[in-house]
Formats: structure tokens, sequence, C-alpha cells
């Protein structure tokens, strides 16, 4: 389930909402929801604000809930892509909402979830992709698939080569690693990349280091 | 007061602490640290683990708290500077720390922080920018001074200018809004700049942009 007008507003038009909760009258945004809902067929319930507040994981919830259908996560195999993001490692759902966000702007094709990440499914986790994680496909591999399938760059404060010097032909992936810790599989035949720190700075947040290195592959391929 | 082992140890670094709070025994990282602040002689106050708890604003924090000396927010005619971000209207005190320790690695000689956003001082703050909050400076300073002053991009997703093409030619400032609503104030005189998005993405949460922005102004001052 998720809540949140903005978030409700986006599983309906990816044609993820199986059912609609409203608390009516609440606010012209959320009747304006349940009618758009109504005209594609989606069951609209009025409920109760406690029902919401129930659902909710934040405090005071907008007056929206939705029941989604989940996107698969896929094996990579089955597939097309040739940008790739791997998540290996990030605990915190909303960093990992983030970094999903971050990867489709930058028309990324996929992200890889390793098992020792959070749940790309979080409802923080969502909340940080700004519903990027039901658009976006979410693959499964190993990191021996990656590095088969692709040209590998692991993000690293002390990382070989210069960010603006990384060869980003494609297929290409970039994996970020832990919050505290980096990348936490070995990466057979990767390189490292690094985003340069100003003296007295030991890294960056996985949210803008991703982004610097994401955009920069971008500008690779739309050069 | 700060918590925790990373952050005191920063401040201790940044000469910024004034006395040291630790629960003996607790850690061999929290001792070194002891250690450490007494041969500078700052004083070491050895309490226990609850004193720590009602401190910090996490739930189970390291046990080890610092009083830091915060630096002055000053004026920003009495700093000299080339590389300016600005926030203006950030809600959340953590967005404001990343966007403070973005800065600063990217090189940036000052952060504008106007009234209408969050403490940066604030725990939140303080952790997200990893320290940076006490070691960049940080200045107040009307919208239209900044823009008396420099060169002033406002980054918008529906900015005029793509981020490539904007001119970066110091003095040149680089203005973040809230997370919802964008800049809040006018800026006369100032042109807007996007990161482009891929479609269906509506925008990129303020970490990403602020750090796509920051490191492409920072490489046109490096090329």
């Amino acid at each position: 389930m998720v809540t949140g007008v903005r978030l409700a507003d986006f599983a309906l038009r990816m044609g993820r909402v199986e059912e609609l909760l409203v608390v009516p009258g609440a606010s012209p945004e959320v009747d304006e929801l349940a009618q758009r809902a109504g005209v594609l067929g989606v069951p609209v319930r009025q409920v109760s604000h406690r029902v919401v507040e129930a659902i909710s994981d934040v405090k005071t919830p907008q007056p929206v809930a939705a029941v989604v259908r989940l996107p698969e996560v896929v094996p990579l195999g089955r597939l097309r892509w040739r940008w790739l993001a791997v998540a290996d490692g990030l605990q915190e759902p909303g960093n990992l909402g983030a970094l999903v966000r971050t990867a489709h702007a930058a028309g990324f094709d996929a992200v890889v979830v390793l098992p020792n990440t959070a749940d790309p499914f979080h409802p923080r986790a969502l909340r940080g992709s700004a519903g990027s994680c039901l658009a976006l496909p979410l693959a499964c591999a190993t990191p021996e698939e990656v590095c088969a399938a692709a040209r590998v760059w692991v993000a690293d404060p002390r990382g070989e080569v210069d960010y603006r010097q990384a060869d980003y032909r494609p297929p290409v992936a970039l994996v970020f690693g832990s919050e505290a810790a980096g990348a936490r599989h070995p990466w057979p035949g990767a390189r490292t990349v690094r985003v340069p720190l100003a003296p007295g700075v030991e890294s960056l947040n996985v949210t803008a280091a991703a982004a610097v290195l994401m955009y920069e592959a971008r500008r690779a391929w739309t050069a």
C-alpha cells in the first residue's frame, strides 16, 4: 500500500492501483484523484482518516491510500539493458529510493538490487523514489553475472579513476555501496571510480555521489 | 551538542570541542577519542549511557557526545568568495546538511542560508553534513545582495538552460529551493538552470540536483 497524493497519483498513472482509499471531502486534490480512478474502473472506497493513519508509516498522512500491484523484480538476464545501476548494501530505504529516482531521471535502463540491500518497496523507498521504484525495471543478479555482462565501475571515494576520465561505453554498470562501508561484494574485474573531494572532506553521501556519476555516464552517451 | 563518534571526532579535529562526554569503556574508538581530547587539553567527562541518550535525538546513540563551539553565520559581505551555494527554503535539516557537505566537497567557498531555511546546526543537519556545517563558512545575505555580487543560477526542473550549457564563471551563485516548491524568493536578474530528466520523471531530489550542478560548476573552474 502507498499513501500520499503524489505517490497514489503516480501509481494510478502507471496503471498499478488496484484499489483506492480516500477520505471523502478532505481535499479537492484527493476528490479529483478519486474521480479519475473511477473513470479508469479502479474501485474507490471511502474511509475515515483513522484508516489512512493506520495504514501509513508517517504521523500525519494525506487523506489517500492505494493498494498497488508491485512490479516484479526480474532476473537481469530477462531484461534488455545497456546502462545499469547496482545497489550493493544500501541499508536505508530512502537512500535506495533516491538512487532509483536518479537512475530513472538519468535514463538508466534498470537498477539491480542485491539481497544485502534495503527493500525497494519499503514505504520510505517508494516515497524517496517519487514513484520511480514502480516505473523503472528492478532486477536481481549476482556480482559475477553483472561483471560478465558489462564494464563495471564501483563508486569509491578513493577510487583509482577520476569520474571524468572513466569509460562509460555500454554495456556499463555503476555500483553503489552502503552508506558507511562502500560496496560489500567483491566485483571481479571491476575498476573503482572516484568523485574528487576538497581537502578535509571524506566522502559524499551516496545520493550525491550517485547523481554525479550517473549524470556523467549520461553525458558520455548523449554527447 | 553533537553525538556520535564521527561527528565528535570531526569537531575535535576542527578545534571546536569545548567538552567531551564519554561512556568509559564502551568502545575502543571512544576511548581513543577521549585520549586524544585529553592530549589537546579538552575537558573529558565520564558519564553514563543514560546521559548520552538524553542528549541525543537518535534512539540508540553511540557512547559519546561533545559540547561544540558552533561557528558564526557571517554576513556575506565579510567573506571573500568566488563560488557560492544558496539554500532558499530547504525545510528538512538533513537535506540542508547534505547540500553543505556537497558544496564543501565540490570546493565551494561558502553556503548562504536564507532565513526561510532549516537550521544548519540542527542535529540532523550536522549529521547529514558529516561535519561540513562546522567547517565550511555559512553566510547570511538577501537575494538582492547575492544578485548584485554574482552571476546567479536558480536550479529548476523546468529551467531555461541545460546545466551543461550554463556559464559558471565566478563570482557565481547556485540557488537551491525547497524540496516541494523550488526557490521561494524572487531572484532579480537570475536565470534558471535545469538538469535534464528522462520522460516520466518530474524532478530529482534536491541532494541529487545540487550534486550534479555543483560538480558541473566545479568542472568549469578546474578545466
